[in-house]
């Protein structure tokens, strides 16, 4: 399936863009250079360059601003926030990984050493409280504890992660609950984090944070299928990346934990030192979809993805005003479509 | 000289330590281990140990809520988000560093792994924003602004820091401003964010700012001098450790840019590739007293201390309540004196 990418997501890049880059102003100017790197914005000597994400978690936390029946640009210390929460995770995760490239070019630490791309994170994830507490008119406190709550549970899901790497025994609960920390949390937080700022009522912000969990997880579940299954031309990644570093994914502990001959032989693959050839790499593809994991993990994603637009549809009867509702309706649905369609 | 720990800092150690270990519950059990590890509360296995630091910047934090006529521990949120900062920054800069040992232990990194430790920091650094905007009835935005201020700063530094290694030219002036960022900034922020937090007058935070500032700026100048003719023993680091390292410190920079014959001598051994022989560090060491660098940097710390106590006597008259006023300002004399004495 070709999703094509909802057109809100440009107008956010329009307003959000401009508004990130003014805050990174704030910053030192060594520090500024690589966490503009990060975000896209220019190359490693400071060239102007065309940008990196999508900005999904932006869009998300202005269109939550809109479901509160405020104007979009409300919502945009919460879009600020997420999106500076978010890259300074993958900058860390990147030091933390050792992983050299990402979205095509070399990853900040690579290019700039590691120290300076720890402080860029470091920059950015204070930076993202700078912003959110910069407006005494708006309920700070609250969106406050809602980021830092999400905080907490994205580096709890990292530190699961790397502490995973070297246990063979993990199971699938841990590992769900895992994805759900390292990515459902911040989208969770993205899809609440404008109506939150605006003083929604909590059952407006419980429909948007269910919507948020469900499709981050999703979003994870897909990642993790494009990951093994994922075409490196659109990924972005090296083909099979995540079982030549051997990554404990979704799909992996799934058919880890399948029992089965498939199963028994895949552990082995794992659990053999040393690198493993493109043949080792390509059984270890066919064991797992012969565990039935692959099939498993569409059939969670497009379950969640259905929990997620339902969650939606409730929040429809909360009585948003009129006007805006269906607007807001129509792009949660399409971003929640484009984010677990990801064949681009 | 020696100079007797100051009794405040023990008063402080029985009611911030608890607020803090209450504070780290919030974060998951695999990072709080590393956490609890890097303030000392306990060994690498989890069980309880001395702790580490001296709560020199808790101890600031909480004095200046007593200068603002607060009860002391009107200031605890912004004593624990003070040292939750310093050992986020302290955590991150061993990993930066590569250093393998802190307070006479491995840092953390070296006993738990560089992703761990990275995690760890950050989420000290979420959790020092999260423990100060708790308290809704507080000047919670104008202390998260003073604080943001302050990592801002300390992030400035480190990057400064981290840039000069690989410059042979910095300039005194850099050096001083990399050494005011990386120091004066938290101690400064320390002496006053309880003050903020209690919404004391300007005058009264401007007056503290300034004694946290220069006092700030002293610690790292005798720290400097302790990094080149410190006790091991007292150190816990090893004998001449910032020559062995090449550190671009103040006396170090104050030699280099000195001119005559012991600067360039100074300024070969620096520039030499491989490791320095024990003979070639004593000589170093030899030569940047030739230059008087080493007197100098003695002489502005014991300016720099002067001036800190001159602003705490401009302090007294701005009209804090006298019962208190008297014990304050003799506790922040102390701790000014044992800071800048530091023999111990």
């Amino acid at each position: 399936m070709t999703v094509m990418l909802p057109s809100v997501l440009a107008q956010v890049d329009e307003v959000v863009q401009p508004e990130i880059r003014a805050a990174l102003e704030r910053i030192d100017e060594r520090t500024r250079l690589v966490a503009g790197y990060q975000l896209g914005y220019w190359d490693a000597a400071g060239n102007p360059s065309g940008r990196g994400g999508k900005g999904l978690r932006p869009a998300l936390a202005l269109l939550s601003a809109q479901a509160a029946g405020q104007p979009l640009d409300r919502g945009l210390p919460a879009a600020v926030a997420v999106e500076l929460v978010h890259n300074f995770s993958l900058l860390h995760d990147d030091v933390i990984d050792g992983d050299l490239e990402r979205r095509h070019r070399p990853t900040a630490w690579a290019a700039f050493g590691v120290g300076p791309a720890i402080l860029a994170g470091d920059a950015m994830l204070s930076l993202a409280d700078e912003v959110l507490a910069d407006d005494p008119e708006r309920d700070v406190l609250r969106a406050l504890a809602t980021m830092h709550g999400a905080i907490r549970r994205l580096i709890a899901g990292q530190a699961a992660d790397v502490a995973f790497e070297s246990r063979p025994d993990v199971g699938l609960d841990e590992c769900l609950a895992m994805a759900r920390d390292k990515t459902a949390a911040l989208l969770s937080c993205a899809a609440t984090l404008g109506a939150v700022l605006c003083g929604a009522p909590p059952a407006l912000v419980d429909g948007l944070a269910r919507y948020g969990e469900r499709l981050g997880l999703a979003f994870q579940l897909v990642d993790d299928l494009l990951g093994i299954w994922g075409e490196p031309a659109v990924t972005g990644k090296p083909v099979l990346s995540d079982l030549r570093a051997r990554k404990k994914s979704v799909p992996v502990v799934r058919a880890l934990t399948s029992g089965g001959p498939a199963c028994g032989q895949l552990a082995e693959l794992y659990a053999r030192p040393g690198e493993l050839s493109a043949t080792d790499l390509s059984l270890a593809a066919t064991l797992i979809e012969e565990t039935g994991a692959r099939d498993w993990t569409e059939k969670q994603a497009d379950r969640l993805l259905t929990e997620a637009l339902a969650a939606l549809d409730q929040i429809g009867d909360l009585g948003t005003p009129a006007a805006d509702h269906a607007d807001v309706h129509a792009d949660l649905v399409a971003i929640a479509h484009f984010m677990t369609g990801r064949d681009h």
